[in-house]
């Protein structure tokens, strides 16, 4: 398979991990005699100090041309430390999902066997854990309008939904849990806020296309209770921008670490892969920002293409990787000194020579 | 000294759970010579099917003639599987917040040593946690303007905050502050949200007036998740209405249930004290409902009154209920059939004859 991919590295971390996702999707091709090509762009706060716009024209157009998009992290803690800078490196990627229409935020969920010691939680309450999260990724408070008075004494922000935007993610969801465990939990806060009780007014008029799938409902607080009291109940759980923002976060305590968790965002036209994790800028350049998550985007973007047997053999690495402890010191009990890039050749490797 | 408290038992277990609380009280009245008198008042789905008004005037004037309140639990959920009943049990909860401007909520989270091990965390992550969380109460997205467009295919709801509102909650958390580990987390969403920002700027504005305080700042995404991988980093944490909604309820997992969580609403001239619980309709009338939550706001209403030995008394029968495993079963490992009355009257007993 031909694939020309755009790669947008970003800030801090990013261009560390993305590299070793990068890496991994070039053994790959060489492996299975695809032809993957990497085309790289600025955004967020590296594309605000080179060109003053935190998502360029150009990014923009290497993205739409592009066949999909590798992503890494966005965010420079000099931007939140002034609440009156008008320019932010997170526009870069807020205008990118909404230019690009990359609705659905999908976030599997997987406790690591051999990770479950690494979480704060106890391993009877992870163990086994499988689900996954879709996150309404262009609506809600996140793009809603924004007022700031003249004096400078008021603020607001808006979420606001739209039928549309809650039936296309509803549908993917719905048939997520139907190729799962056939249940689907619906997270909103109903009995206070009127967009909440549109998204379940619909979810509830949409159930009956999926007579196969449990559909149930919880509160934003109690979600977030629930993720971390028994994680074990959920399958599929679908919730608007910002309270997905909340929960997937929250559930990489599931896994030991933010540094495993890698999503696809998908549109009608375009996808994206990325690692939930931030720019963590003060990782940045020593070695120890976690490659994992970017790598398992690469994977993702391969199931996307259909590419089930390459995926595979990206997970089957890391497992490996995992196995044997060369990870970073975040997951680290073992040895010293396993950087970043160290786990991204292991992986090469194996994918090179799989046993 | 004389107090007439006015109670609202509300829904579900609400009635259950407060009658413990004002037997606690009783019981001190008894042992320390004062003069406790309550008046109760309908609030929530029992004044909705009572009246038709889930906050009737009756009960609001109760509460403004009273010293103090004491509120049980609000929410049916009846209510909530119909989007779209007008009338809601939590309008009561929220109508009275506002009509009486109790504008802070305080949540003390302290892990139990003796039931370390109900918790879903490990023992070493929550062993000595002890913060308490500022919510503010009456402003943000559950009372901002919410619309439902005509073809009911939008709806919106709208979260502001006028810097007044952030500066007098503010001035409490830094107090708080003050009297504890001098540490200050502000929960935020700032490299998003407009109002996140004018929190970030007035909380950096007013830091100056408080040198011996250390002011951080945490993501609403990350906060949700460092509060169940390290909660011992915190000692007080501030957050607007909806991040105090859900952090408070995701921080019971650390105290091992949220029937061991109290809290009091705090205004400049009226105060209530409640259990931070739902009405957990399901358990209604099983006498199985924790009634710790509401016996140790009982205490937190003493304290508001500097009845700070009668306070520490109910406090050590509660601590002494739960080391002998005189407790609901959501909590015991030990004995069946201890109801909530049980665990009312053992308290009540130990006030009267402490060892
Ligand atoms: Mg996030
Ligand atoms: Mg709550």
């Amino acid at each position: 398979m031909k694939l020309h991919i755009a790669v947008l590295p970003g800030d801090g971390i990013g261009p560390e991990v993305i590299a070793q996702g990068v890496k991994a999707l070039k053994a790959i091709a060489m492996e299975f005699g695809h032809v993957f090509t990497f085309e790289y762009g600025l955004v967020g706060g590296t594309a605000i100090d080179a060109v003053g716009n935190p998502l360029p024209e150009s990014t923009l157009e290497l993205c739409k041309k592009a066949d999909t998009i590798l992503f890494g992290a966005i965010g420079d803690p000099k931007y939140n430390m002034d609440p009156d800078s008008k320019i932010r490196p997170e526009q870069g990627l807020l205008n990118l999902r909404k230019s690009l229409d990359l609705f659905a935020n999908i976030r599997p969920v997987i406790a690591y066997e051999d990770l479950l010691n690494k979480s704060s939680l106890k391993k009877k309450f992870i163990k086994d854990a499988d689900f996954v999260i879709y996150r309404e990724l262009t609506g809600g408070i996140y793009f809603g309008d924004k007022i700031i008075s003249e004096d400078g004494n008021y603020a607001s922000d808006s979420c606001g939904y739209h039928r549309f935007e809650i039936e296309r993610i509803a549908h993917l969801a719905f048939k997520a849990a139907q190729s799962r465990k056939h249940k689907l939990t619906l997270v909103d806060k109903a009995n206070v806020l009127e967009s909440s009780r549109l998204w379940r007014k619909v979810l509830m008029e949409l159930a009956p296309q999926y007579p196969d799938v449990n559909l149930d409902f919880l509160f934003i607080d109690n979600a977030a209770k629930q993720l971390v009291m028994n994680p074990k109940q959920f399958d599929v759980i679908l919730t608007e921008n910002m309270f997905g923002d909340i929960l997937s976060e929250e559930a990489s305590v599931i896994v030991g670490s933010v540094g495993l968790l890698a999503s696809a965002s998908i549109g009608p036209k375009y996808a994206m892969f990325e690692p939930i994790h931030g720019a963590y800028s003060k990782a940045t350049d020593k070695g120890i920002a976690n490659p994992i998550a970017s790598i398992l985007s690469a994977a993702m973007l391969l199931d996307h293409f259909a590419l089930f047997e390459e995926a595979a053999l990206i997970r089957k690495a890391i497992d490996k990787s995992i196995k044997l402890h060369i990870t970073t010191p975040d997951l680290n009990m073992k040895y010293d000194n396993i950087s970043t890039s160290k786990v991204g050749d292991f992986i090469e490797d194996f994918i090179n020579n799989p046993e």
